[in-house]
């Protein structure tokens, strides 16, 4: 069952204009979306970043993959690593962390792994997650996404979810999403305002939300007194505390100073992190992510690392469609260890999926795991062609929020730790 | 693909008179041989340890093991764990450590595991090497496995190795080892003599075979301080210095002392021992073995945070048969870091072999990756027959080569360090 071609087709989806330490989500999301395909015409699927340094690196490993097996991922990740050749990517929007070289295969080898088990499921007529060791859970939990955001796009009708840059707004936004999705768990994307308005909107959320277990992710945005302080402030409010600081040495000093276990999906982003993070105990949570962990089955290998040296397991999220979610849904669902409910930015680009609707829904804030052979999902050919055209029309070859923020706020400045 | 059966049959094979640590082999070496069978008749081989404690609960959690699917193998060992309930089981010969309540799941789960992957590689057309991400090598080198022993078994007739109880013995040994396998590495079973004697034993390898990696395995006969002096002896000589000292602190000690890397499957022997050998740096190479690592994709597991915490991984044997072969061919050929030459006992129990013959072979002391479907072996169902009856009849139910050993010397003592 060998590969005839790769296909890699990049795209843009409308994306709000969510608000991070960085500054702001831009009107487009990229993505790449990629099909392997076998020589007896089996094809599978997968998703990936769409930034053009990775595209490049997508498109120079593509060709080089006709001929492999597509069981022969051991194989596939050698090649990936021989074109590659040891190149780093450094990591331009800032928000994962610095890219390793083996960080960098892991991000280029991902999408293809992905799509070769979806190929590997479909011959076998067995869902992925079955080629992970089985679903252990049969609908994978994910957290309530929350984004202090504007009520639009500069110059464009406000969006269907609004404003949100105060307590209020916070709440309110969680009262739509979690009616819409049912989720059980919250997340704050914070590091925009000031720690002590962020702190206020936790509290608000607790008081709404009294059951739910609540996160807040600052990406760094910092210092490590600030940290200490911001956990001394939800002592008993949060279930993790995430990215408060940058850097191992900075996460180690604040987790031993609080009480809260802190999580990031920053400073342990790449196999070659884990001793020091281990050796300093930096972090009690590492959110993990198929996408720039090396695929499915490597992620598997870092939940095995983190049970084997006591750490946490969640999932980390960036701005993703279908394909990615079914992806994230059948790993989750394969992994004992994993504790939390899973990030995802999906209700904030659902409406332009490229999947053809009706596999993936949220029950009770759940994804059902598909049962299908493969990932489940189909590609949506119009869509893609649509998603395509937006692509080529965009503008955006590099996801840049900072520079974004710069066209409405001049003085914006990229500032890590900015308190 | 469900599970309608799971049949154990314990079986007894012949074993010659080899020396370690802690007595010597007794003229039968048990153990037990799975077979799982599905619904529709498919059926997958596993082998696993065959003293009473370890079938007692092989037998308690086979008839549990009905409806379940083989794919499911996350659920199967979550199975396990429920009905051992934390049980822990000691580890009575006492070449492979102390045995936790996770350990003990893990040396459980192994054989019905394997066996599922051998269905599930039987239903797919493809060997099992496969389901773990593909060989990487087409053929898996082992190390001739050299044994201080006797010339026969107390009673009975010289056996064809003959005696080996001086560093000439040994170097014939090698010699007759090498010259029908072709092994490219050598490993001395010591922890038998008087240091000064193996160190000796080591020389005269060296001197026969120049280019030949060399290993010693002392079973944590020396205390630290003989530990180092040794090392000290042998550094240049020895490419890896096996478990010279008990535990991982005492590990830890001589590590920090010596140049050469030590490595272990006496002290490492379970996830649970990992954060506190990392920790010290007790140890540089882990002995990799399905057999109690829980199965060949946690195996897999281990082989990525060996990766990960910078230590090297090379795998452990006991006395086993064609099954067990099989299954440490296709995972060590689907371990790329994986960087040493395995170990066997094959050559000592070759002949009692309980699969039929032909798939597994030693060409330049390599064995070739099995390509046929699953693990590629087949039972012989006359030679299962006998070496059950074997079973029944040898009297044995534990293995015991201390209470062996002093049958003919009275006085032997088992002590670890002996000196
Ligand atoms: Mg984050
Ligand atoms: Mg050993």
């Amino acid at each position: 069952m060998k590969i005839r071609e790769v296909v890699i087709t990049p795209i843009a989806f409308a994306d709000p204009p969510l608000l991070n330490s960085a500054g702001v989500h831009e009107p487009w999301a990229l993505r790449s979306i990629i099909e392997v395909v076998t020589e007896d015409g089996v094809s599978g699927l997968g998703e990936s970043y769409g930034d053009q340094g990775h595209l490049d690196l997508l498109n120079a490993v593509a060709p080089r993959l006709a001929g492999l097996d597509v069981f022969a991922t051991n194989a596939l990740r050698a090649r990936v690593c021989d074109v590659l050749g040891g190149t780093s990517n450094p990591d331009k929007h800032g928000l994962t962390g610095q890219i390793t070289a083996e960080g960098t295969v892991d991000r280029v080898f991902s999408p293809f792994e992905v799509a070769c088990l979806d190929v590997q499921g479909k011959i076998l007529g067995r869902p992925v997650s079955d080629l992970l060791g089985g679903a252990v859970r049969s609908e994978v939990p994910y957290s309530a996404y929350l984004f202090y955001k504007w009520a639009g796009h500069p110059g464009a009708p406000d969006d269907e979810w609004g404003e949100a840059v105060t307590p209020d707004g916070i709440v309110a936004q969680a009262r739509k999403m979690i009616g819409e999705y049912g989720f059980g768990s919250i997340k704050l994307k914070g590091g925009v305002f000031p720690p002590e308005q962020e702190i206020e909107a936790i509290r608000a959320l607790r008081e709404a939300f009294p059951d739910h277990p609540l996160r807040i992710d600052p990406n760094a945005a910092w210092s490590t007194e600030t940290s200490v302080r911001v956990a001394g402030e939800l002592a008993g409010v949060l279930e993790y505390f995430e990215d408060p600081t940058p850097s191992i040495p900075g996460m180690a000093e604040v987790a031993a100073k609080v009480d809260i276990p802190l999580a990031t999906n920053m400073c342990v982003v790449a196999f070659e992190h884990l001793a020091e993070s281990v050796a300093l105990d930096a972090v009690q949570v590492i959110l993990s992510d198929h996408h720039y962990w090396g695929g499915l089955n490597r992620s598997r290998e870092l939940a095995a690392i983190c049970r084997t040296f006591g750490i946490g397991l969640s999932m980390h999220s960036n701005s993703h469609l279908g394909i990615s979610l079914a992806a994230m849904t059948h790993l989750a669902a394969a992994t004992p260890n994993l504790g939390y409910a899973c990030d995802t930015h999906y209700p904030w680009n659902a409406a332009d999926d490229v999947v053809v609707p009706g596999v993936l829904s949220f029950v009770d804030g759940a994804v059902p795991v598909p049962t299908t052979p493969g990932l489940g999902v189909e590609l949506d050919r119009d869509k893609l062609a649509r998603l395509h055209e937006n692509y080529l029309n965009c503008g955006i070859r590099q996801r840049d929020d900072t520079g974004y923020m710069q066209r409405f706020e001049p003085s914006y400045e990229r500032k890590r730790p900015r308190w």
